[in-house]
């Protein structure tokens, strides 16, 4: 009998979500690889076994056993796109939305994106990793334990700096795995408000060497570090957006892109031609560039939860992605203005019901296909044997529970890294 | 210095939500009776004292003291329309219409109420404990800590009086107070197909006699006990719906409908005529009958997470409802078919983004307007000298949180009758 640390048995439903190489796509979203009364056997920070309870009962003896009946066990939910290192809220530009203020309203009154990167530049370091450490705590219970952080509240070189070392201090101290990608260009800067040609001079002379600097010398070497551009109109135009991302490629830093959220510039495109590990939010992707997006390497992520937060009944045309081919991920974009919602089981919600996700597509997009938009699929997103033990159980019996059920939170037990998370308190 | 049970100090806001007499109307629900670094004192299971933190901390010892500094508490959730008593659910029928079956398909797949029926028909009144109980669970620790629960998934004598025993005994056992509600007429019993007017005769000459009968005898006699109707097309007409209420009424069972969900069949109408403590759903109520509606005793609830369950952008109009003086309240719907949502944070969350409702008509709805919505106000749904202390802290230092960030679960900690609910697990 070999010795694990931890064996995890009688499980309902063990969902593996394995994938035999890259992210899912097509017929392969239905398939959660489910294993019947299954049970998952880890070591140290990796899982070493999956297979029939009874097989697994047999062969292994463990430091610590869970018995599982009536329970799910899935990939713990990776949750590839969000801006949750920040400091303040908005709950006052929330109020006033719903009283009719327009965009411009709410700038002069205060809001928005720079109304945030005020309040980041004036917090410390320990100021960002007191305000956002609460909210991992509530993406953990949820089941999240990999999360990708942008910057871009900062917007000048010493902020976004800042803003990585707080990424880097959470990483560090917080069960949740992060992920650094780097938005200075996420707004125009307001120190080159109308030039934003400046800005991005700037960001590509300054800004970008610095911070490919921090990665080599932080703990993030060697693990991915992203670079991230806001393509929009009142933002930065395609053009504006190919420097920005080719700079980051000279320096090793591999392209994601915020596309087609409002207008369809060709950002789609240009990820497809940097070979971008994602292109983000696609809310109004042409049929002709979803086509394209589904031939390469590319994964879509989409944002649902921001069209909730709006109050909107467009969302982004998940379904047509998906049967285009495309690999599909979700994400919550959790931030303080367009989705301060911590939950990746709503946003699965959100899909099902207003993009017609069936529960199985949305679950391998919140794991495995999340997992891809982080280039960390072969380690993350997976229950399969070598991969890191990154799991949830499930208190349901079925997987598809966590999509139809909605507002509650169905996640019983975090493990990450081998490790059994505090439970819910 | 008098003796009190439960101080809780230094509140950044304590919502009293206190409202003169009566439900809240107009610009009464833009006030949630906000005091400032405030205190509420409890002893036994009453609120004896509210105020500024400085003068109850001098005025009163406590045998435990809170102190929730950066915090909110406010008024515990009353959710006033459920369906949460229940065997089974209703997963694969959640896949079916992502898929695009039609109502009747799903029908003919074994779904619909009737497919809970025939679960709750099979199951014992322990078996209906035992399943509903973990759904009170949830629903306590998001907040809620009185539900109304609505029979209507037995549809024969036997089977309804069962649910209305399963609810008695889950009252007596759990911390979450119930509100009983008889809904024989909540669609055609099978026995009766295509005699609507026979099992409405059934429901009014043995149903609700021993309905009537179970009350008297209950631990719920001299409590709250209404009887409700489905007034929809393919359910029970205007007049059906009127005999059912009259009949209730007759044996001192106050009125509640289901009305204007689909089809505006004049169901508001018949509520205010009848005095009825509530009209529920109103998707398509027209706007000469919110005005009616606004004039009457009657409060109004929607149920905005049965549109997203549904994927809908149609929603109630409950900006018009309460723009014209409608008495609104929030409600889950729980129930394993059209809404399986136990969260009323996110009822409200929904509410304020696709209902153009504010946080504090939000807040008031899903409390004070949600308790008259059970003939409760008196007792329930405000934090006020004499009430019941059924109340919440919340991990937020401002009560527009609850509505604006969404998803999670803000609530720290739940009191009932003055007692601390066990935390989060």
């Amino acid at each position: 009998m070999e010795q694990v640390d931890l064996l995890i048995f009688n499980i309902s439903q063990l969902i593996t979500g394995a994938s035999p190489t890259g992210p899912k796509r097509g017929a392969a979203m239905r398939d959660v690889g489910l294993i019947e009364n299954g049970a998952v056997a880890l070591k140290g920070e990796h899982i070493v076994a999956i297979g029939r309870s009874k097989e697994l009962v047999a062969a292994y003896t463990a430091n610590q056993v869970i018995d599982a009946a009536g329970q799910v066990v899935c990939p713990g939910f990776v949750d590839p796109h969000t801006h949750v290192v920040y400091a303040g809220d908005r709950v006052g530009e929330f109020e006033l939305r719903i009283k009719g203020a327009s965009y411009m309203e709410i700038m002069s009154a205060g809001g928005g994106i720079i109304s945030t990167m005020r309040a980041v530049r004036a917090a410390s370091v320990e100021q960002l990793v007191a305000e956002t450490r609460p909210r991992l705590d509530a993406m953990l219970q949820l089941g999240t334990t990999t999360v990708e952080v942008k910057t871009g509240y900062g917007l000048d070189t010493t902020s976004e700096l800042k803003m990585l070392q707080a990424i880097e201090e959470l990483d560090r101290t917080h069960p949740i795995e992060l992920v650094p990608t780097f938005l200075a260009a996420h707004a125009i800067s307001p120190e080159y408000r109308d030039r934003a040609d400046d800005y991005i001079n700037f960001i590509i002379e300054e800004m970008l060497p610095q911070a490919a600097e921090w990665h080599q010398n932080s703990t993030f070497a060697g693990r991915p570090f992203f670079n991230d551009v806001f393509c929009e109109q009142n933002a930065f135009s395609l053009a504006q957006s190919r420097r920005v991302l080719e700079a980051g490629l000279a320096l090793g830093l591999p392209p994601k892109i915020h596309a087609d959220e409002f207008t369809p510039l060709g950002g789609v495109d240009l990820a497809i031609e940097l070979n971008a590990v994602s292109a983000d939010h696609l809310d109004v992707t042409p049929p002709s560039a979803q086509e394209r997006l589904a031939q390469s390497n590319t994964v879509g992520v989409v944002l649902p939860a921001v069209n909730f937060n709006l109050g909107s009944s467009h969302f982004a045309p998940a379904r047509s992605l998906l049967d285009s081919g495309v690999a599909l991920a979700l994400a919550t974009d959790m931030n303080p203005g367009s989705s301060p919602c911590p939950a990746m089981p709503l946003v699965m919600a959100i899909a099902c019901r207003y993009q017609s996700l069936l529960p199985a597509e949305a679950l391998n997009a919140a794991t495995i296909n999340a997992a891809h938009a982080l280039g960390l699929g072969h380690r993350l997103g997976s229950i399969e044997v070598g991969k890191q033990a990154d799991l949830l159980i499930i208190d349901a019996s079925d997987y598809r529970h966590l999509a139809y059920q909605f507002g509650g939170n169905l996640v019983k037990t975090v493990i990450k890294r081998g490790r059994l998370c505090p439970e819910k308190h």
